[in-house]
Formats: structure tokens, sequence, C-alpha cells
């Protein structure tokens, strides 16, 4: 379990610190944080608890949300990302995830959302850079792309990425979201070197009621995780694997006996080659 | 209206004989059949009734779900393909939709899937031929991945079937299923002359939760129909645009009064230059 990190969303219901005293209890050495649970205690003592507790912090969830059209919203969503590029830096994680937003409400200029998205990354990456922060674009499944990621290839992100150097701006590949992608390989070798986080969870069905909440537990589903973790290996990658779960029956479950499964299911259905 | 078709999933309480005569009333010159409603009246009756109406085929729907490995099952789906063909010949069809079906049963093999699909694919486009069907791949939504169609982009639709001859094999450009591909425009250039079956419909938010239901009316979602429907004109697709909904409020409504809509919106949403 030496690369294990359990992203805090997976225990929906536990704090910064309940999280932090899971992951020790459990054995495991990271942890993909989020911002709203990090504010609610304030980030000086959230990096202070996950380093007490000698943990790494495997990513911060999130930034993004890039593609608004109105100049005021615009704005407030860049200052929203820099105060994020700061918590970042300062909790030490490995990467920023960026979620990139959606079409504006109303919209249907898909290209135009994508162009100011790319806008939006140009204008931040160099302020990340400035604070050694890496920002990890996240490509979403195609089911978000309406409504949170306009972002839907893995392939799309190393275009966007490519752009920048490889420390300032790498990509997520998460399971749940590039598994069906005819070209996820051939795209996870090209990402050499931009692999900034590798996130596991499974793609169940029948896919449940809310869109949001439809990630499963590795092995519940039908994802060849071994296939793709040995793709990002084979890539260079050779950080934190975060499960990363947003499901209604798991987050009603004990979060310990959630963090069990996982890490039993990580070393079942994640790690055997 | 002259080449607005009804596909009768979008009316689905009505029998062949309604929906040819909702046709007929709402002056559409155009309907897509299903197998399990023409099979239920009998082909040779189907086919009648939509000849005496005057009313094109624009597709039968559906061939396909060749993803198996069990050789019995894979024997029945080609033998089952073949009779959609002929069923498809007698209709008059433009063409025969390919549904290419999901991941066996416990199955984790996506590339094996696919592999199949495409062997069978290779297996039928002759006997087609030889009835003077073509076979239209249909690339789905990514949502249906691992469940219904391992055919997930037009990139991957149009890598099979140029392995064919165009007359033979071409693609289904469903809006629903490809709008959020950030490729999607290159692609559909690529496919001039390989354009079979051009088919609209909304995505719209939030998703219904039943995801096989999760179609919206043109005009109630995020998808910019001028823009898709330009691009397969300008790749020399001159054929019928079939509205096919699948949603449970569509199908709760009186059918009728579902044809004046999507004849209403089909002009305000979808043929605006």
């Amino acid at each position: 379990m030496a690369r294990l990190s359990l992203n805090q969303k997976t225990t929906d219901r536990w704090s910064v610190a309940e999280a932090v005293a899971g992951c020790v209890r459990a054995g495991l050495p990271s942890i993909g944080l989020w911002r709203e649970p990090v504010q609610a205690i304030g980030v000086p003592t959230a990096a202070r608890l996950v380093a007490d507790a000698g943990l790494r912090v495997s990513s911060l969830c999130r930034g993004g949300f890039l593609t608004a059209a109105d100049p005021a919203r615009r704005r407030r969503a860049l200052d929203d990302n820099r105060r994020a590029v700061d918590e970042a830096a300062e909790l030490g994680a490995a990467c920023l995830v960026m979620v990139v937003g959606g079409l504006p409400e109303g919209s249907r200029d898909l290209a135009g959302a994508r162009e100011r998205m790319a806008e939006g990354i140009a204008e931040l990456a160099p302020y990340a850079a400035g604070r050694g922060v890496r920002l990890a674009l996240e490509p979403m499944h195609p089911i978000f792309c309406a409504d949170r990621g306009v972002l839907s290839t893995l392939g799309q992100a190393l275009d966007l990425a490519e752009r920048f150097p490889a420390e300032q701006v790498g990509v997520v590949v998460d399971t749940f979201h590039v598994w069906w992608d005819p070209d996820v390989l051939g795209q996870i070798r090209r990402a050499r070197g931009r692999v900034a986080s590798f996130q596991v969870c499974d793609w169940i069905t029948p896919l449940p009621p809310d869109a949001l909440l439809s990630r499963g537990m590795m092995g519940d589903g039908h994802i060849d995780f071994p296939l793709l973790r040995r793709a990002v290996e084979q890539a260079g990658y050779a950080g934190d694997i975060e499960v990363e779960i947003f499901n209604a029956e798991v987050w009603a479950a004990d979060p310990d006996a959630v963090v069990a499964t996982l890490a039993r299911r990580y070393v079942t259905h994640v790690l055997p080659d």
C-alpha cells in the first residue's frame, strides 16, 4: 500500500482531521484533499494535521471552472483559482486538480467554452509555476461535458498541457473518465512525464440515477485497472494512486469500513499484473 | 420538412400502422422503423403500409450486438443480423443501424470486445452488400460503452467503416452520441460519402435517472444542431434527418403532440443557418 491514497471525497462525511486519522489507522501513506473541508478548518491547520501524521498530499481538488463568458465571472474564477494554487502550495500538494467547467448557462457554444478554458489555463500556469504548484488537467467523462467539464478526452487535455512545460501543467488519468476511450493507451503513452495524478474508481452498471454519484468501488464494475495502471507506470508515473469514489451507498457506509474495502480492492483489483 | 423523418421509437407506444398514419397526418415524408414492431405485424405488411403511404424508410433499427465471446452466442447474433439485413432489404430501408453491443457479462476485456465487433462487421458486410443494404455503424456516447456500444467515437467508427466500400458500410451521426467529441467536426469531414444516417435529439441536464431514457427534445438541451447539420451536409449528406428520442416524458405524451413539437423544433432548432 506504499502508493495508496485516500481521496477524501470517498469518505465524504469525514472532516480533514477524521480522514487523516483514518488514513493513519488503515496504514495509508497519502491523502487527496478537497478545498471546502480544508477551508473549514483553515489551510494552516490542515497542513499541520497532514504533516504531523506524516502523510503525503497526493492532490488538492480542485481548481477550474474557467468557462464563463461574462468578464466579471471570469475574473472571479481566475481569482479563486489563484487562491486554490496558494492553498495547494501551502499544503504541499503534488498537484492542483483542474475540473475545467461546463457550458455557461444557456450557451450551446462548446468550442467557445473550450477556448476560454484554454485561455484560463494559460493565465494560471505561470502563476502556479511561480508557487511551485503543478496544474493537473482532468479530462472528464463525456457524461459531464455539458455541466462540469468540457475537457473530454486525454488527447484533448494533452493538446492543451503540451503548450506548457511538463512540470507546470500535467494531466489526471482517472479510470472512470478515460477507460472507454479507444485511444486511451496511445494517449497515456503520449503523456510520458505529464501524468500528474492517477485516480481509480469503477464504472458500474446500471448507472446510478444521479450521474454525479455514479462511481463504483474497484471490482464492482467493468474497468480493467491493471491495464491502465501498467500503462501509466510505463509512461513514467510512479506517484500515488488515489481512490476517489462519489457514490451515495459508499457515502452512507462506515468510513473506516470503506477505507478497509478500498485497501483490499486496491490489492486485488488494481495492483495485480 | 422535406427531409424530416420520425424514428418510431420517439412515439414508442404507436404501432407501425399508427406511426405511418401519424407521419402522414403531420406531413412527414419519412420514417425510421424498429425491428420489433415491424415483426409484430410481419415485414411484408409493414413494407406495404409504408409504401402505400408514400413514405421513405430512413433506417431500420437495429442490427449489431456482436461482442459475445461464446461461439454459440456469436453464431446466433450473426444469424439474427442476417435476418435484420433481409428485413431492411424488404423494407427498402436506406440503412441498417448497427448498435454493436457492450462488454459480455463479467468481462473487462474492452479491446477484445471491440475486435470481435469488427470481425462481426467484416462477416456481415458482404452479406448486406449482396442484398443492397448499407450497414450504418453507430458510435454511441461513452455512457453506453459498458452495456450497449463499445463503438464510442465517430473516428473509431470510421476506422472500421473505411475497411469496406462506402456504399457497403457507413456511419450514423447521432447528435446525442457525438456532440461532446472535441474532434467531431474533423471526423464528420472525414466521413464524406460515409454518413448513412443523421439522427437528432438533445443532451439535457440534469441527466434523467435512467441513462437509456436520457435524450431530450431538440431545443431543451445543450446541443448546437445547426453546427452539426451543416457539417454533415458539407460532408455530402443529403438524406433524411431522423428524430430519435428515448425519454419517459416524451413517451408519456400524446404521440401526435410529440410529432407536432418535433416538427416545430426541427424548423426552429435544426434547420436555421
